[in-house]
């Protein structure tokens, strides 16, 4: 994968498509999929996680036929055009298993009990005459109307049934994912244990937060901003300390750390300065640094570093933080149905704007109720301060120079 | 608060709106703000949290103007119209104060160096000829076409100057929001602490996941679903063990935990059957059982068990997702700035629906890459397994009784 470096990355005809990279991160990280680790973990520790194994239905939801509604269980029958007058027999409560229903008669019945043998429908209480249950050892009668048959009754398996597949292979497992399973009776679910990256920022010009900040430093972002994107993600993270610019001391640095993880991040010292500390280290490995036609984010990063996938994104947070979301995110929703994927929304924009043609814009702005996107900040990656009062990426795909205010974008909400 | 029971809760002018039920919720639950409890906590022990207080930049970001590009560092009267030819002098690295530039001279600079005194601008190095950096020690000139002053210098507090405000009190801090501190040199921030619910689930129906099932029972989805909710929003979550449907029983199990927690949400027992064991268990607390226009979600109590918050879910599993989205979700984002707020989307409808006319419907759906809106089951509250392959909440307002294939409708992704 060597290449030379790019002199001219930024002309179009040189620059990869977005769509060809995020293919090659793919084919970069299929390997670690193949790795196959799974665990087996108690519902509420699977949250967020991916499911590893197709799950199948073992039993009917709901499990029996039950009441939709408060109110009588009749045989349809009994209640012709016109209505009828039926005894009130011993009611049915949540959780029983009630007596088989005779013909004539109304059994009050709770929402989510089980419909009795000989009863095929459900009168709410409030249309029956008089409205309401008889007291407890009452002998009653009620008049009821005309019903039809299966009126307010959830059949059995009528959300799912028994030997259906209830959930894929790979899916997300959020709140009503483990929801359903809790539902089909399974207490714990095999899912694929996350990926742990090695996250490694670079610069000299870098300092830790906390620290005093020398003249001509500025402070890192890149570490906490990439980080808590990639543990909101379900990813494993492993933080170096801001890597020197001495390419000997970075390569001894990712050597420390780079058994003990997937996939290796760096930021920083990918671009074509004379003092590109990612790109020097990787000499002698199979990796590539290239232009890719997004702006921010265009020089990045891929190949493997002693073996072990290797992705460099650029040094500043804006371009970091597209990178994360246009290539890994993506990527690792497909390979291992965790993060959840970002769904595609289409929004009005507040603004015209402009955008180089050759190349994919991703812009940072406030999706609003109304339904327009205002952009937060310029084009420009530096600017932190307008990402952190974005909720979402607002996407100008190539071919397109420029947008006048209300034209439809594709927005993927933070 | 008390109040009837309603024997007529679903006819549209005795309901509460959701507005109103909201605005309820957000009184009952603002003085668990009062509490103030906050912590002060790493940056990365902060994602998902509410901030506690305004944040103030204590310093200009950039912190001093800087490149935008590796390129060569000029004086732009040195470059007029037509270009010009100058000296290359020592190269400035990233992280480095600068000597001052002298007139006539050109020096190179990476992206993120700081701009020399006596320089104003910066032509990226692929616009000079020679095209490339000298080799070290090589003394060499450069021809370099007309620049005017700024260009590609990214100005001292361009991003967030001094004394600005960074960030406000109840912002939800996600990735970006702690770049930016990071950016700003902040390595700890205050944050409020999580609220903390006790969720019991009731029902003599109801059984654990992983027992075995008897006859006429149903597992238990509702703990799943909210517990993973709740801490998917940042909440603390205590469970009890499922409640009985014996009212003294259930006090009990309230009364064990009630001291520890700010919340109690309790699932099932809220409508107007027979056996509602919450109904009957808040007798004598300052508690209401109502019925909002809602559907699903419509039956609902709230109010205070021995003086603790207290909200009554509906006892389907949908219902007790929608009433957490509806009203718990939204205001613990408004007054403790966590979670996220879920922002409204706009979509096309993939079908046609119906709706009740004086209810505001929440039917599930999938949002698709197209912006339509495909819906997942009927309107029906027990269909889980519809929910889990859901991505969206499609909102259906009041007084809207259908809508056609291709209507715009309110769209909330989960």
């Amino acid at each position: 994968m060597h290449s030379p470096p790019h002199q001219h990355g930024h002309t179009p005809h040189q620059a990869r498509s977005v769509a060809l990279h995020r293919a090659a991160v793919t084919e970069l990280l299929k390997p670690v999929r193949a790795h196959g680790r799974t665990e087996t973990l108690a519902l509420r520790d699977a949250l967020g996680k991916g499911l590893a194994q197709d799950v199948m239905a073992a039993l009917n939801l709901p499990p029996f036929a039950n009441s939709q509604m408060d109110g009588f269980a009749v045989n349809s029958l009994d209640v012709p055009d016109g209505g009828a007058k039926l005894s009130v027999v011993v009611p049915v409560p949540a959780g029983a298993v009630p007596a088989a229903l005779d013909r004539g008669t109304a059994a009050p019945i709770m929402t989510g009990a089980m419909i009795p043998t000989g009863a095929d429908a459900v009168v709410p209480v409030e249309r029956a005459v008089p409205d309401r249950f008889p007291a407890p050892g009452e002998t009653t009668t009620v008049w009821l109307p005309a019903t039809a048959a299966g009126t307010f009754v959830r059949s059995a398996g009528s959300d799912i049934a028994a030997g259906e597949r209830a959930l894929t292979s790979g899916t997300f497992l959020g709140p009503a994912q483990l929801g359903l399973l809790a539902a089909l009776g399974i207490a714990e679910v095999t899912v694929r244990r996350p990926v742990t990256v090695l996250l490694a920022t670079t610069g000299d010009e870098v300092v830790e937060p906390g620290q005093p900040l020398p003249a001509g430093k500025i402070y890192d972002s890149n570490g906490t901003l990439l980080e808590s994107a990639m543990r909101q993600a379900g990813l494993a993270v492993v933080r170096t300390a801001i890597a020197s610019d001495h390419p000997d001391e970075f390569r001894a640095l990712l050597r420390s750390h780079a058994g003990a993880v997937d996939l290796i991040v760096t930021t920083g010292g990918v671009s074509k300065g004379a003092y590109e500390v990612v790109r020097q280290a990787m000499d002698g490995q199979a990796t590539e640094f290239l232009h890719v036609a997004m702006q921010p984010g265009g020089p990045q990063g891929i190949g493997t570093f002693d073996g072990v996938p290797f992705l460099g994104f650029p040094g500043n947070p804006v371009s970091c933080l597209v990178s994360f979301e246009m290539f890994l995110r993506p990527v690792l929703a497909e390979l291992f149905g965790a993060p959840s994927p970002r769904i595609p929304v289409h929004a009005r924009l507040g603004h015209s704007l402009s955008s180089p043609e050759h190349k994919h814009q991703v812009r940072r702005g406030t999706l609003q109720g109304d339904g327009t996107v205002r952009l937060e900040g310029g084009e420009s990656s530096h600017l932190m301060h307008a990402l952190a009062g974005s909720n979402a990426l607002v996407h100008v795909p190539v071919g397109v120079s420029a947008l006048a205010e209300g034209d439809e974008v594709e927005v993927w909400m933070l």
